[in-house]
């Protein structure tokens, strides 16, 4: 019944919240002042499963202090619900709210509040006995939180996400290295054309690119272990005990599984977000790989007739309503529009942590949310790639060969039997008359048939000697 | 019934679709071929209804030449759906697509063409008696049709959501100016004490600087009122007939109400988007300015205590639990974190821009999204920074004048009478003692009381004499 | 004689100033206080030359208010000498100096001082007759006098420099263009082989976007035509004279030819270099634009037996030491090199034009420095690229022609003679088979050779019917 | 003798030459066919003493396949001149050439070979007896050998120039930390009074900042160890002998004392810069930290009576002419210009990295131009910063403690004696009258005059309890 509401306050009096959602009065207040983008623009997932995440840890170890038992595991339970995901609807807000992310650290505590209040018995918007600020944010501010829950999203979604999408896309390109192993054919420096390699040591490049993106995404992540919690409202701690910092990181990690710990300078945690910055520099430079990989792949794929045609690409979708035959490179385009996203995502995140003032930086929600959308959308694509494209690229052996045969540029092979002089001469009048290397070479009578074909061999061509 | 599904077909075969979609085969195969992102990734609603408008201004051109009048009113019906946002639930597909969006054109296309048979009493899918590529995109190619959707979404986003929003608050700020007027309040450059003026003085600049931002995106409008429509496949117009592009191009201004025009050179308008380019490269500048008017609002409202605290801003919610008489400046931190989204935004479209090859740029819906992103955000939180921040920014007079008198740049006003060096020397002494100017001037015995009240008179410095 | 040194002063004391540069103390402190970046980071000659033509108007327009007659002719003539680079040695500031660029500003008076002096008799160093501050500086302050310096440059530089050399490129290429008329080759979209155009028409495609780009550039000198001077300190004109500022603009569109006016709100003069932003955005839309154009030529151009091959570009230098006949696209390279290197600065400028605060933006050097680097660069790469690639550029017809016939494209022609069905038919057993479309077509026995030779005609295909 | 020539030769034809200079044909013809942007646009000097570096350890590996002692240590000798920058008016070029560089690989043969031969009594331009091309650049190509200099470059000026100015700055930085250890303050978080902090807190996390920022920094090298050197043309390494690559490697870790090792792949390393985008990547975060340092570091220092004034920075220049006492913060003003064009600098090499084609990126030039930029300016601007502005920092002691004692926010102190709603209520009478906390508490009767000054204490809200 979406017509149907209760009343929740805070400290600015009532406020009307529908009633079956559990968000409270602070959360509606956002939603009435940051009207702001629309649904599409709402904090992302992975902040608000963190969030869940984040609540439950603190509730573990509050225990420990000032927090009793019943209320701490009615807020777990709760806590658990939002980090499954199950709550997502609860949570309305868009980014585009305080630059503390403070709005959705109460949206958080509000609708876990509710929920636990709920699970107990209790009535919806009471605050009894589980209080949204006393008691889920007990210990906490949102100074602390929002960057403890930022370097939680992101550790988990680099972690489950990306890096298994780009291994994926690496082992397949590798895979396709392997398989192209012995298929000689023109190298191109400039475009233009230039001595052979193999289509498998052209795609090893492509898989090296990947390895190295992987290292750079995990080496940006020692950094984001770091949390903030305990630094609450200045980085000082002041009303948190002494130990809470480390048994909540120790919590942290015992519930994701990875190394967190606590930030070794608590006002560098809330004031700066530089690890952040520092793991979208990583992504930005796995998109410029990925850039350059998927233009290369579109490249050779171009023709069938017209084009440089040396591979094919998977055939998924109709081209066009009047070209049959003709497939389009689209999962290289969909991987290339993601990479000038974040390419530019680079500059929203850098310009948003260059920006922090004195004891907090309050571009949190959109430093998140670049962060994350980059990280979604580098998996996802590298994995609809990886499907759709990479696994069924096929090699185009005839043509490969043919061209490559025809490449002037196996001139270079005779350097060291006629001199660079002579083999020069025969190069540039094959061009001039549009003849094949051989036909030129004979015809100035500087080697014989069998010399020409006993050394211009593309296959001894391809590694020092 | 979500479970209940029909067949809907197309080059490739058969596929299931939901029964209660009106979508056909190949939106269904991007859904599945294109999986990255998930929902808040879908095209823009702006980009949908804009299909509307084109696909009606289509058929209704098209009655001239090869479509009969049933069908044509039936394709305009639709499609006026389409336009009035009915039936955005039918429109699932993701930016990440091919390039050039033939994936959206053709959901268009299915979805008009299935709604038409609808209201003709056909059956979905049957694609009879309106076929989604023989009649809805009679005449056009996703190629020519994509481009024309995104200068249409593009001027009405413009139009109706940005220039008015910005107007809004540029008279909002221009209302604060002339409220101020008589408000001497001090100057700073290099955030250092200067000569003072008027705090309408200093909000005439913030006006100033948005009376030319409109001016901006405005002049950005003229090269979007080009439209590639007619240049069908590659920009050459083939089949479409002599006089098409022109009277597609008089619908649509007839539609819309704005006066675009058929693009003078239609290779131009398929292979570049370089209009969507300018567009928002005006927007970055708008962008610019209002992140430096949010950073010196703020700045001015820092305090209560211990900051400028020359203006107050609307206390529109709790700022702390713990921390009461606490007003943050949340207006503009959700304005400063757009600002900087925008400036992400225009990397990735300037990306996207510069990489077209040959016929076609296929980086189109990657750019229309973040141009739509930047006028919705740039809209949204103008609006929502005027209604919730600015139309409440108050002068704290007795704070202004008594920092202002305090000021040792007063002293300027004694060059013409005592010379340079004995003003600064006054100057000198009062910071080195922390006294007064009047106290330093009178112990130095350069000038007497009434000389000092009547020749230090801020209110005489505010202009050119 | 560089060991040879004078003594010069300012308030903060004595310092050494070589022998023979006309530059005095504080131009010498900065030299000293920032020691960043070396020579090639000094203050660009463009704002240099802006310099002679401010600081002569200035004393021209002070006559008329309280600069006696002798003082003014000497500026006059030393601020000629600035302004035609013959001072430019005696300038070593670097951009990397206070935000406000007063130490560039002292420079200029310093120079100018002391070389007026020189011009009349009096001793370097001594002030006297002609104060650097007193007389060359008069009515003038850093904080408007570089604002106003940053727009003569940049109206300078682009009307000088920049619109010309892309009204020269484009004109090239619109020679080329109209050379190409009639040469009919393959379209390609997605990269992937499409219906045919003329080599003229996808020319004619880079003369529009080049047309557009100059249109751009000059709807933002609108707004650079305001000018700063007059605002003095803060934007209040304080210690100027009624009308000053009318009759200093006045004085710079005389002495330039251009249409300068005085800003109609100096506050945003000062505060605000959004005129620059936009410019500059302007600057970048042209980058992404020739970016597209030179990436195409170089594809094109792509071979010589390897790649596309559809033009030949001039041979300018060797190639490769061991890869004869090998031509390299340089221009393209450069080109595009200068694109990325416009597209980095336009993010530079937008986050200094975003920093700015209160009554002034305090990144005015770093700004006008990637303004006049990226408009020179973009107009010394463009006469470049015109001259050494775009002029000598050879349609390879036998080529074009070859592949163009080979299209499967061209199918698209039978649609209305046999249906879409057949001939779809027809180009999927082409394609299948390697063979030619008129072969298929024959082997299924749709249509006779004399139909197939009438029917598909790529010359027929060139535009609407 | 300017007016002098000598006439050199490439395989384009004869050219006249400089005769006071070492280059040779392929140079100048570089430098007539790329008029691009004049001097300040030359190739870094980094780029070129890298060159001299590489060409002797070539040559000294050289020795052990076909290269001839005397003719080794001549070359030898001559790139050691390269390397000391003594030859640096022999270099030219511009980095608008071609995008291999390999104009700028042959300036460095062709002055090596003359050089060379000068010191064997040789003739200028004679390529005898040694050959820019068969002997200086023995077994490399300039598609190997530009990539191996830039990262020689690279990991030189980081090791040498970045590092120890960020270590100097950090460390100046963290002296402050120590030095303002008792100096308690108030807190602002969104600019707005929070809870206090000291003065060496907030320092301490910019030293933090820093700390993470050479550990990013350091970690970007790893992979710019890997030396492209060996791969030649397009990475297979032909014309390159088995073990070259290793002892290449081998000979300039000896000569430069870093680690580096030949390239575990070599077509990523010729195709890709990924190394050089990843470590600007870096720089650009370290960017990041230093705008948000220096930021707060002249808001810290705002006034000197109408601003926050809780510091001094050292004067170290005249403000202003007409404003005596006036000290502006300028360097933090040259710091944050730099952060904005090293921000930019990052686009440009991201757009640059992601536009490489197949076998070899030709964006090299703009890429290492952009780095060593960046480094430079960096290192150059944490010197300046830190020797001009940082260690000459006060702390203002009178006012910090006046207006941290004024804060109303010292009333969270009372939340655990008297509860949060009276604690609130306090806070908000004093807010409201302008009173100070005592008197409010006072006024309401919640607490005796004794109670407050025993409870209010900021010197026990700086850590968890």
């Amino acid at each position: 019944m979406a017509n149907s509401f209760r009343i929740e306050t805070d400290t600015f009096g009532d406020l009307k919240v529908p009633a079956d959602r559990y968000w409270g009065a602070q959360t509606q207040r956002s939603l009435q002042n940051f009207d702001i983008g629309g649904a599409s623009e709402r904090m992302p997932e992975a902040v608000i499963r963190a969030f869940g995440i984040v609540k439950k840890a603190a509730a573990a170890v509050n225990v420990t202090y000032d927090l009793n038992v019943a209320s701490s595991e009615a807020i777990q339970k709760a806590a658990d619900e939002v980090a499954a995901g199950l709550l997502n609807d609860h949570f309305p807000l868009v980014v585009w709210q305080t630059g503390s992310g403070t709005q959705t650290n109460m949206n958080a505590n509000e609708v876990i509040s509710n929920r636990a209040i709920e699970l107990l018995g209790g009535k919806l918007g009471s605050k009894d006995p589980i209080h949204p600020n006393d008691h889920v944010n007990m210990s906490q501010s949102s100074n602390d939180t929002f960057p403890t829950v930022m370097h939680v999203a992101a550790v988990t979604e680099i972690s489950q996400r990306l890096i298994p999408a780009l291994t994926t896309l690496r082992d397949a390109i590798q895979a396709k290295s392997d398989e192209f192993k012995d298929i000689i054919k023109i190298g191109r420096t400039h475009m233009q054309d230039a001595v052979p390699l193999t289509l498998g040591q052209e795609f090893s490049g492509y898989a090296a690119q990947l390895t190295f993106g992987i290292q750079r995404v995990e080496g940006s992540l020692d950094r984001l272990y770091n949390l903030a919690q305990g630094g609450t409202a200045v980085g000082t701690g002041i009303n948190t005990h002494i130990g809470f910092a480390e048994k909540f990181a120790k919590a942290i990690s015992d519930i994701t599984g990875y190394p967190f710990r606590t930030a070794p300078n608590k006002f560098e945690a809330l004031a700066a977000h530089d690890a952040i910055v520092e793991a979208h520099g990583q992504l930005n430079t796995v998109a410029v790989s990925l850039m350059k990989i998927a233009n290369d792949i579109r490249f050779l794929a171009s023709g069938p007739r017209c084009g440089l045609g040396e591979i094919s690409l998977p055939e998924n979708e109709p081209g066009s309503s009047i070209m049959p035959g003709k497939v389009n490179p689209t999962q290289c385009e969909a991987m290339t529009m993601v990479c000038s996203q974040v390419m530019g995502n680079n500059v929203a995140i850098s310009v948003a942590g260059a920006n922090g003032h004195f004891e907090l930086n309050v571009y949190k929600p959109v430093m998140i949310k670049n962060l994350t959308q980059s990280i979604r959308l580098l998996a996802d694509a590298s994995r609809s790639f990886t499907d759709n494209c990479v696994v069924g690229i096929k090699a185009n052996e005839e043509k490969i060969g043919r061209i490559m045969t025809e490449s002037l540029m196996l001139v270079t092979a005779l350097n060291s039997h006629i001199g660079y002089d002579k083999s020069a001469k025969i190069a540039k009048k094959a061009h001039a008359e549009g003849s094949t290397l051989k036909e030129a070479a004979l015809a100035l009578g500087y080697l014989t048939s069998e010399q020409f074909d006993e050394w211009v061999v593309p296959s001894k061509m391809l590694g020092p000697s």
